[in-house]
């Protein structure tokens, strides 16, 4: 992995419609955004959730690998007829849908050659030139072709195949966050927050999000930024503002 | 709400830094979509999560209000300098960001007069024209926007509001859904679960779910359609299945 001091950036697809119809809790955004920011300085700046149809995955492949530094889809990669993903990923691109002959061997030693049916083997069907990433769950690879990662939508086999993307990604910087809970309510400090926020503009996003927890009623300010020193500064400024206006900490 | 028998359908708009960067977990999509089909029978067929950014906001506003009959937006709507989905909005559609009367009323009484502060002002500031969802939890009116709802962000003031959308919206075909859990893997079925969807290609949507719960293996398969007719004959189909084949009825 090589490190770069620019921003690099990455969209995630959600190619399903168990998550589209609400059936199924998605979990693999959040899972992804933070991997991703902790392991490698990259920041989620897009999440798009479609269908599993053809022509949207196709026209989304196209967009988002346009817009950012990488695409990471997760789902539809399965045995099955809803199972479309590499061969859409293959229109996108207008590269041949073959087999991957290292995945056909991983897969064919996994289940054995009387067990290999015509099921498994289409999950070693991959757009052409695509490389591997590797799945220590259950055998079946994820698949980088261009800028593009496809990863399965099974939570806890996705978790375990993120580690085998990093040797594919650039390094960009970190952003490190901060959050200072406050007992008190968005529109209490709204003007004072607006102020620090310009301040610091290009080095930290302040974000201010209210909460009720166990009758509680409070405001979480999540400061983000690539810089600890700016993040040390904003601190100050918050921890003024609170003192100032006479508000109780309710964890830093 | 006018009853429609052509589909409707809808997207839905997340705007947030913290659901991008994965420090908060998005409940707001898998609420809405099963309450849009529960309730009004109008589909999501796309849901995007975005950063707190207002180019980017109106770029999807006007992009996903031509292509889908509804959107549906969460956040943004708060007191706070990080709450610019009105305005956004309002420079999407080319309209005034302006005083909302009602809203403005509704806030001035909840809050009273004294205690109404510029940042609580803020959240009577709408797009000109809008129309207003009310709020039962914490007051601060949603609002309609041509086909846009925009909505808080917090989940339970979220729900407390849903209702309120109702009057605003055609009604379309509710989508039925029938799930069978077979004690089998994927693989294993797939070559006829193909031959399945195809039969009911126009009617059904069969989509095929692996899982794996307290050590067991199995596979959920979902069926949806507007005709509970064609469900029950899958079902039939998929219960002949499964007696072909000798596997393990799990759950229905």
């Amino acid at each position: 992995m090589k490190k770069k001091n620019k921003k690099v950036n990455a969209a995630i697809l959600i190619i399903g419609n168990e998550i589209l119809s609400g059936r199924t809790q998605d979990k693999n955004i959040a899972f992804i955004s933070n991997w991703l920011n902790a392991n490698c300085g990259i920041s989620v700046n897009e999440a798009v959730i479609i269908p599993d149809e053809e022509k949207i995955i196709v026209e989304n492949i196209l967009s988002l690998s346009k817009k950012f530094n990488y695409v990471f889809t997760t789902g539809g990669i399965g045995p099955t007829h809803d199972d479309i993903t590499a061969k859409s990923i293959s229109k996108a691109f207008k590269v041949k849908y073959e087999y991957h002959k290292e995945a056909y061997r991983i897969l064919e030693n996994y289940y054995g050659k009387k067990k290999f049916n015509d099921g498994r083997k289409k999950m070693a069907m991959m757009p052409k030139g695509s490389k591997l990433i590797y799945n220590p769950s259950s055998a079946a690879p994820g698949f980088l072709t261009k800028n593009v990662f496809s990863l399965p939508g099974v939570p806890s086999i996705l978790n375990s195949m993120i580690e085998n993307c990093k040797r594919y990604l650039l390094k960009g910087p970190k952003t490190y966050s901060l959050t200072i809970s406050l007992s008190t309510v968005e529109s209490n400090i709204s003007k004072n927050l607006s102020l620090i926020q310009k301040k610091y503009q290009k080095f930290v996003n302040v974000g201010s999000y209210p909460f009720f927890r166990l009758g509680k009623v409070g405001v979480a300010i999540v400061s983000r930024s690539t810089s600890k020193i700016k993040l040390k500064q904003i601190k100050r400024d918050l921890l003024k503002l609170a003192k100032i206006k006479k508000i109780k900490i309710l964890k830093i």
